[in-house]
């Protein structure tokens, strides 16, 4: 069953989640971080069917988050690595972990825990603010129409509502 | 149909995606934290039907991330709002909508900016280390064995691969 396309969404949420598939496809890009990254390798690390890993792959493959690469010639042998858009849905990727770590965890306790090279330090990651470094928290954002916004599928109301409240100078559009 | 449950994943990142259900999960979130919280307006606002939205709904309060509030008695009339797990999914949908206007913008533009109240300035939310503050970058983390780490449902390979990093002494459990 192929679900509703939200290529069209005129939001980016939903072009991200469009371009990453489903919920496989997020293992998909994890098992390849971790430097899982031959078809055997990652049928049994994930237990996911080979036929949905063939077609999740070549998804990945064709939306340019993964690039299939020769390690071996005779007989040809292939792996996935991840591409530099791929590479950047990592942290998102350690940031969900981080979130199932504190409010699903697994009964044995946190399975794996990141080391940052940078700092040395065994950290969590957050999701923080590129102006002033503060970690964002949800009731401390305002959200603004950006060029872009405007009424659309997956945006209806909330264009609307946005359009009005700029409208009556509750917002402004950043300039 | 009803995919593969990763509820029993030995894997935070599984567990997570387990609890958000699917990618209408994501944009549901989405509304709910932009002030979208009727049932019809969440139907207009996504084109989700109204079936699915029901039961996308009811897995979101079953999962403890959005409560059914009353907003009115006469007639009774519900709206669902985000919990404090469910509002700490936020910053991750802010920092998966930035990747979606850098790697797939909607041909109009970037629909949304994000202000952030603390500081005042427009910003780009991005995932960081807990520990320096500094943004995560794939390559520069080091992923170790964790407390509850081991050979499971969404890690098999991985956990032995660990395994053997940690026995060869390229890896130390951290203490």
């Amino acid at each position: 069953m192929r679900r509703t396309s939200f290529a069209d969404y005129r939001c980016s949420l939903s072009r991200s989640l469009e371009l990453m598939g489903d919920w496989w496809t997020m293992l998909i890009l994890r098992d390849l971080y971790l430097g899982i990254n031959r078809f055997d390798d990652l049928v049994e690390d994930i237990g996911i069917s080979r036929n949905l890993l063939t077609t999740r792959l070549g998804d990945l493959v064709a939306h340019g988050l993964a690039e299939r690469r020769a390690y071996q010639e005779h007989p040809p042998r292939f792996e996935y690595v991840l591409t530099e858009p791929g590479a950047e849905l990592v942290p998102i990727v350690l940031a969900l972990t981080a979130w199932g770590d504190k409010w699903a965890p697994p009964p044995e306790g946190q399975p794996l825990v990141f080391r940052h090279d940078r700092c040395g330090q065994i950290f969590t990651p957050r999701v923080s603010c590129d102006a002033c470094g503060e970690p964002i928290v949800a009731d401390e954002v305002t959200t603004l129409p950006g060029p872009g916004g405007g009424p659309g599928p997956g945006a209806y109301v909330l264009a609307r509502r946005l359009a009005e409240k700029v409208a009556s100078g509750e917002l402004s559009r950043p300039g």
